[in-house]
């Protein structure tokens, strides 16, 4: 199982918006629709192996947690108003301490970073890491951020996490979420 | 200059589309916004190296080619909407057998992957070719497709070029373009 986290600083955490408007009004719900796409998505097929955490910090009610696990998933396809219609209805539901399953394979619960960090390890993609085609142990785990960079508080809790660079530039989180899986792909299909 | 040409073999070639379905009506259009948005942004920032050439083959009047030169755009944001918005506005334009521009840094003319082959050198990116890894000469311009496979004649038309894979599973186009650009990026800045 691969786990990719993605924080999403402005993304509204109600089902109060336009799937016409991921990109404005939903806070820039629309670079989350791409990581969930881009982690999930293969030209033909799921990528059953892989679980997406999206940490909603924008208002009302921050921090919440959606995940698309993708050996459960039905009803997505890999545009982004798709992913957007996912998660407006994961938000429509009443939430609690646990992940509760909106629409199969998409589960929303209260909390975000702290509590995620809890269960499990995670690396930081970060242009300032180690390059990942480099790493003798891959990461199973990743979080990036979305265009913003990580506050205070959040650098402070991930400050144990190992860090890895996907390459020299400074990319979107979908594409740095494609670079990850492809090096898991090569290494898993023993290209060297 | 990288050249990045994408075949969409449904999209429709007239501006008659809704923004509100990319998807749908438009003839996976939103394939084709993906894949502009993966080969033109980076974190903070526009390749200005990079021409993206979105070939339309859908009703009513295919083939139409549309180029997004990365050193010239305006008004470009990564968000699916925001490319089908500018392809939109460039299909409304009348247009001939020379590029005219749209908008800032977009143009469009007749014809498609004939006469994008007669003036630059494509490489095919597809899961069959060499590693792109392992490429000598790393290619400048690539062609791909949406989701459907080359049909016969364009089969034919890219017969004599070079191909290329990215990893050992077929991925969404937009994808394979990160691939692409990432072995560009490290080979640019020394990254070995």
């Amino acid at each position: 199982m691969k786990r990719i986290a993605v924080l999403g600083h402005h993304a509204i955490s109600s089902g109060d918006f336009s799937i016409n408007d991921l990109a404005g009004g939903a806070g820039r719900m629309d670079i989350l629709c791409r990581c969930v796409s881009s982690s999930l998505f293969l030209s033909h097929g799921m990528r059953r192996d892989v679980e997406v955490y999206l940490v909603l910090l924008g208002p009302p009610r921050p921090p919440v947690t959606l995940r698309f696990s993708g050996g459960r998933l039905r009803s997505l396809n890999p545009d982004e108003r798709s992913a957007g219609s996912l998660i407006k209805k994961a938000l429509a539901i009443p939430r609690g301490d646990e992940f509760r399953e909106s629409t199969p394979g998409v589960a929303v619960r209260r909390g975000g970073l702290a509590g995620l960090l809890a269960e499990h390890p995670f690396s930081v993609l970060d242009e300032a890491g180690v390059d990942l085609r480099k790493a003798a142990d891959l990461p199973e785990n990743v979080l990036l951020s979305d265009h913003l960079n990580f506050t205070e508080e959040e650098a402070e809790l991930v400050s144990g996490c190992r860090s890895f660079s996907v390459g020299p530039l400074s990319l979107h989180a979908n594409c740095a979420i494609s670079l990850f899986l492809n090096e898991h792909d090569r290494r898993s299909a023993g290209w060297t």
